[in-house]
């Protein structure tokens, strides 16, 4: 008898409901990031799942409620790296920053897509809830840079654009990014912490 | 009579089907840009522009080869940012290239939007045309930066990656720039200059 069997009956059938809106949430997040959210049908969502388009709807509320939860998952892993910034100067803390950064947007590939494309197609209040945790993202980065100002290590004119300067750099990586070729995401945040480490006026 | 009335008769006729297809590039591209490629019918770009869906077709031969269109037109703008490059030094030269980059993205926002997101939806042989201007656009960049590199004004590690970092900041400016606002491109230019070159180790 397998562990998951003694589990109570209630906490199995949440279990198994997680794993299947999780598969859902991946199928659906594959085909927005490949062809877009209004191109994408409930009935090809459920086609990827082997499933009918109206069993799909045992599950989820709408198409709209899957492309908030696929986009604040993302927004949410994105908030999770600064929650976890290590103490130290800002020159640790912006490449902490930028490590973490592109570990979501590599090993996140489609949800990161989603997020940065189709987030836009939300409408209230969905659409709020993730302008508020972009803006605030934004606003950490900003912060840690104009914490590099004060101490002295950073030069920067006007850090509200030099945040902008440096989240688009780090974005864009999604628009070229193959997974299984010769750059990890390790390798990747090493080759560019120097490059925002120089943007920001500090020795890249 | 106007100057117009002059033209023989098929020059006029040319001249008139020039800016018809305008009207329906600009419109394609606003609607490709807000929606998506694949959510925009032809239906959709023709009501736009008063017309039924048929008679679009008068003037177009199919809603790719508008996406072509728009797309190559964009590709085209931003390859005209290198041929029009001053003579002189390095820094110079991608100073010029960062200000006549993000006046393209600024100026041409719908069209810019759609190379950015939407060329990946074209069949071939149009997509190897785009991808053989953008591979260039690239190249060109690289080039600058190793120039500099070989004047001694510029420190980088690797300049295919440097390369796609520049494009990536210059190019993230159409997901939030909005016409009208505080920042002209001549501004945004003179605000990222300094951020680009410091990015690849020269001081900005």
């Amino acid at each position: 008898m397998s562990g998951v069997a003694f589990l109570p009956n209630e906490r199995l059938l949440a279990w198994r409901e997680m794993g299947r809106i999780e598969e859902i949430l991946n199928a659906a997040g594959k085909l927005f990031s490949e062809r877009g959210y209004h191109a994408t049908s409930v009935r090809a969502i459920a086609r990827q799942l082997d499933l009918q388009g109206g069993s799909l709807y045992a599950h989820i509320e709408s198409k709209e409620e899957v492309l908030f939860q696929i986009v604040e998952r993302a927004a949410k892993r994105f908030a999770a790296v600064v929650e976890n910034l290590p103490e130290g100067g800002a020159r640790e803390r912006v490449c902490a920053f930028v490590r973490g950064h592109l570990r979501v947007v590599v090993e996140e590939l489609p949800y990161a897509t989603v997020f940065f494309h189709e987030w836009k197609f939300l409408s209230e209040p969905y659409k709020a809830r993730i302008r508020e945790l972009r803006d605030a993202y934004e606003a950490a980065l900003k912060e840690l840079i104009e914490a590099g100002v004060r101490e002295g290590v950073f030069r920067v004119e006007d850090p509200d654009l030099a945040a902008k300067f440096v989240l688009g750099a780090l974005n864009w990586v999604y628009q070229w990014y193959r997974p299984g070729g010769r750059l990890g995401p390790e390798e990747l945040g090493r080759v560019f912490c120097p490059l925002v480490l120089g943007a920001l006026g500090g020795e890249g």
